[in-house]
């Protein structure tokens, strides 16, 4: 009926109090997955570009991109974030709607508190909020809307970044009303922009775009009020079929925080139960690379579909190559991005043991699963069976892997800074000012 | 096919000396008309309103808003200039796929031009271009992407923008194809808007998105390369219906500005012949308001259903009242944004006709059609038929109509500057500075 105004109503009375304490710990795991990513990604070539194509036209340079000496204006430090944290698809997934949840509202946010004093409480609870309202208007349109072509990433992410700043900007009923209309109007992005710098734009535009939404409808510059359900607005324009009770059933008690989840290894997610076996090999016995005579895979037959790369010599490819995971994971018992550079591509040693690796596709096997056997050069064999994926809905990665993750992305900041960035994120919800995060997620000063 | 390629490849390798005279003649009209409307649009309330908005956001403020004082980055003078443009719903109309097509395109380019030297026949080259790319990736999609809810100018007006600012940047071929790409997964505009400020937002949101595609692209920021044929590219995802040929039968020698339209008077379109008739009858007969007795109204029946307001007040009703239609072509001759103010609808002279006119819906008359008859206090009769709406294909606004449509929308500027900026547009294709049209349209420094 009016779901528009429902969910206008929910974000702006909504308050931190009355979200339950497990929602609020999942929101903080999201932070730390997030900000590890926008590090991870902030020196890639993408960024790189977007912020030479855009800083000519930079404004009051009152707000930081995480990762990056730039200073711009806080809608551009949107974009940015939302690029980085997106580009290495490593940032997290809800499964039941299969948007990458936290670019796009947190990407908003932390460009607002990079220039406006933000209270650690406004932004977890502008964060929850935003998520929310992201996540259901995504729930409402999943599949047909994905499955048509739209990434879903963009266009229900900027209706989460809209509702995230307008919470921070206090925005009244009516304006959060034109705020959701001013970010469905807005709401694009299309997946025949993956395998291209476009893909990490979504987000990024979907955070710059609800940004600006919020601004206008805080300015009083008006918007159809019935966006979500109106026979024009964004559910019967952008899905053959749509169930709009998606949008307000159980607001307040069901948080679609809870079904969140975070990747562990920054390659195709069909790769990760037989690189977490053969990690788990590495840690256990240590095999010595050299004593490996043959690696033999039984995995789901998808994973030869999507994966089967063997002769590879970029770091890109590697991450389509079951083969080199499976390497990686018995030579540094990790799958971090230093294992997916062209540098550990080429490494001579994970380069022998790929070509000893040999995968058979097995459909009593799930995409969840992955039997590894490990033949050693005395004649004994390691195995392993990995009954579910590292990282899915049933064996979540926990807040110490999580730490790790992180640590593996922010190489590049000293290691003190790290830990004071992990420390604040876990707290985030009591910090005076989330500055004090975001000055420990940037270079220092040169 | 390689619609996307074929596409880029035309938009870099033209030249306007291969553009026919009668097509660059229609280029230059639309620009006046453009011109004009950006003018009379530019001190509206949402334009004010979206200047608050991004105001403390602007990067540094080399560029001009048409109209208007303030200096801003040009990719905010592109938002502006096309709201401005759109707010009244005043500006062109191609009827064969019912996109405003001249506000995305030039609203991007004046923008670039107000910070960037461009040579006049540059521009005219890069307006016709992107005037072509929009038009024709919207007949590829029209109807079924219209009917679907989608409004049209903004969705086609991004690649125009794209197309026309890529073409002024000088980009490769490949740098257009992800310039067309950008575009493309940025297309966005809901019909759900239309009656609230948003609309206007479209044309311009459409200007400066497809302007920062170029940029992007330019930098080297890489995007889909099939973003209009692919199979989750913009006509499959956007439209339920669709004829790819029309992007490309034709490139060259069919040009869509020929089937372009300028609107007369700035109010609902099936109101014009009832306006047209009585200023006519006005300008021919001069009858003394006082001494009508009564007027009738032989109309189509959609007149009625969407014009029939009578007891009105404010000027925004006067736009879906054939009543103050003929009210005011009766009274003053004449049907310009000044008699669409309250002050206008409220004139006691006006409110008196308005009240003596009759309507009778008749099937036999088209929505171009439209019969009238003043009866005058000594019984005598005066009787108009209008078989074609002026300014429709078949009965074009004449180039002094277009300017006197100018005059009256760019009533706060001295008298000088409009003769200048209307003298300039004429011969736009031959300036060496487009600036020099530009200071010509913007107030004189305080």
């Amino acid at each position: 009926m009016l779901e528009t105004q429902t969910l206008a109503a929910y974000i702006v009375t909504n308050r931190i109090e009355s979200v339950p304490e497990d929602v609020r710990h999942e929101a903080r795991r999201a932070i730390v997955n997030y900000v590890g990513c926008a590090l991870g990604g902030s020196r890639d070539t993408a960024v790189d570009r977007a912020i030479q194509a855009f800083g000519p036209y930079s404004g009051r340079p009152t707000a930081r991109i995480l990762g990056r000496c730039e200073r711009t204006d806080p809608l551009h430090a949107a974009l940015m974030n939302g690029i980085s944290s997106h580009i290495y698809d490593y940032d997290d997934t809800t499964p039941k709607n299969y948007i990458h949840p936290t670019s796009p509202v947190a990407s908003a946010l932390f460009a607002y508190a990079s220039a406006n004093p933000v209270r650690g409480r406004d932004f977890m609870e502008a964060f929850i909020l935003g998520f929310e309202a992201e996540s259901r208007v995504g729930n409402a349109v999943y599949p047909a809307h994905y499955d048509a072509g739209w990434h879903i990433t963009g266009t229900a992410g900027v209706f989460g970044a809209a509702a995230g700043i307008g919470k921070l900007l206090n925005l009244e009923c009516h304006e959060m009303i034109w705020a959701i209309g001013l970010a469905a109007t807005q709401a694009s992005g299309l997946r025949e922009m993956f395998g291209s710098m476009a893909k990490a734009f979504h987000p990024g535009h979907a955070a710059q775009n609800g940004y600006e939404a919020a601004l206008l409808a805080q300015a009083g510059f008006t918007a159809g009020e019935h966006s979500l359900e109106g026979p024009r607005g964004f559910a019967a324009v952008q899905a053959a079929k749509y169930d709009l009770s998606k949008i307000t059933a159980g607001l307040g008690v069901d948080f679609d925080l809870r079904a969140n989840t975070y990747k562990p290894f920054p390659c195709g997610i069909v790769n990760h139960p037989t690189i977490d076996g053969c990690i788990q090999i590495h840690r256990e016995h240590h095999p010595a690379p050299d004593q490996i005579r043959a690696v033999r895979l039984r995995v789901a037959p998808l994973v030869l579909d999507l994966c089967n790369q063997r002769n590879i010599t970029h770091g890109l490819q590697g991450k389509f190559s079951v083969y080199h995971g499976a390497a990686i994971g018995l030579v540094r018992g990790k799958a971090g991005l230093q294992e997916y550079t062209d540098e550990a591509v080429n490494d001579p040693q994970i380069r022998r043991l790929r070509e000893l690796v040999s995968a058979t596709g097995d459909p009593s096997i799930t995409e969840d699963q992955a039997q590894i056997e490990v033949e050693l050069a005395g004649g004994g064999k390691l195995t392993r069976f990995v009954a579910q994926s590292p990282g899915n809905v049933h064996r979540p990665m926990t807040d110490a892997q999580l730490e790790e993750k992180f640590r593996d992305q922010a190489a590049a900041l000293p290691a003190a800074q790290v830990h004071e960035a992990i420390r604040l994120c876990w707290k985030i919800d009591e910090i005076e000012d989330v500055a004090e995060l975001i000055h420990a997620a940037v270079p220092e000063e040169s």
